[in-house]
């Protein structure tokens, strides 16, 4: 058996560490490489800086499998990362002639000012994602996946590199929700969790309607281990209610 | 006039790179931190891992005025912030007096046992930050600023530090929201940036009803610069509509 692949998520955006933008990128990557098998490891979000991104690429792509960027591939001023993953691999950025094309289709009896036509230019060595939603591409080159900020054609692109990645047996998870709070439960949760190490549990508290509650999520790979501790927890906690 | 001072957010917790459990806590840090001048220039997404924890820790509090983080304070197994911070500081975690007599007064006549007693631990040297909605607190050591996750408590032990941060002048912000396409309007607004660097003009696409929008949003300390930067954008736009 190959060894699990992992991978981190580097966000790359000024507007969403101003509280500007909320973010909602992660939660569909997690779960795209969590059906894949791969596990997230971490994620970052930067300023649009061009050597910050850089230090980050480079040090992110050492350790990891893969390495998924979101924003800053737009036509604007601020979408500085194309330059900057060119400069963290050393390498030159030029105008790719399929990402032209799709940018001369897209825009067919349209402007394609110099603002747009930067979209075609990618660092050399660098192979496309497709955008089907506006045209101007994503790409990949080494281990990292260069995409779209916008939530929507970040969801494309992440199924256009689906093929692109290495997967495993997916991580699969199951949950249990609760209306009885953490605190009375987790010394119970604690000794079912030190003796089924094979998966992971979560407690995880909520408010509904001014009570507290508790979701507990098991998660494996196992199926089977997966369906013998939530019957674990579902018998055990009747105590409880 | 003192520097300005920045922060980091460390966000802890398994269920975020998962996919299960969409972040709401980072807009609002950013909102809040933006109120008092304090520039958030990372955040960060980590599992709950001893070591990896402790690691960030160290790293981030080094290189930034105040880090936040948040998750890992409550009374399940899988709640270990606490021990880690003690072990990134070197010290021992001990049963705070004030803690445990706050706990004592929320679950008067209910039982405390081990799991909830675990929230009155902080690491030796904390100061303790108030927790009104369920009474386990967050605390202060150093620069690190530790605090619940769930979003509700989160955003009140963020009043509850308020008055520890040194603050500066607020980050403003003014934008406009145009039915024009980014590409569009995009060497425009670069040459508006250009001529103006005492503000930030950051350049954000939607789309609505099928149709492609832009934001441009434009941040600076000082409100003067935003208005007059607004009023060349809206008057040099007008060309383009």
């Amino acid at each position: 058996m190959s060894k699990t692949k992992d991978a981190i998520f580097l966000m790359i955006g000024d507007e969403l560490l101003s509280g500007r933008t909320q973010d909602k990128n992660l939660t569909v990557l997690g779960k795209f490489l969590a059906d894949k098998g791969v596990v997230l490891k971490e994620a970052r979000v930067i300023i649009d800086d061009k050597q910050i991104i850089a230090d980050n690429v480079n040090e992110l792509r050492a350790k990891c499998d893969y390495l998924f960027t979101s924003g800053g591939i737009g036509p604007t001023h601020d979408d500085i990362t194309t330059e900057s993953i060119a400069y963290a691999f050393g390498v030159a950025a030029t105008e790719h002639p399929d990402a032209r094309a799709a940018l001369d289709k897209h825009y067919q009896g349209d402007i394609l000012n110099d603002a747009r036509l930067k979209m075609a230019i990618v660092p050399e060595g660098a192979s496309l994602v497709a955008n089907h939603i506006s045209a101007a591409p994503g790409y990949h080159i080494g281990n990292v996946f260069v995409l779209a900020g916008v939530p929507t054609i970040f969801a494309a692109m992440l199924d256009e590199v689906s093929g692109d990645l290495e997967s495993g047996e997916p991580i699969l998870s199951d949950s249990i929700s609760l209306m009885m709070r953490e605190g009375d439960i987790a010394d119970f949760v604690t000794n079912i969790q030190a003796s089924n190490p094979e998966v992971a549990i979560g407690s995880y508290p909520f408010i509904q309607n001014g009570k507290q509650g508790t979701n507990l999520v098991v998660r494996s790979r196992n199926k089977t281990a997966i369906a013998k501790v939530i019957g674990k927890l579902q018998s055990g906690l009747i105590a409880y209610d």
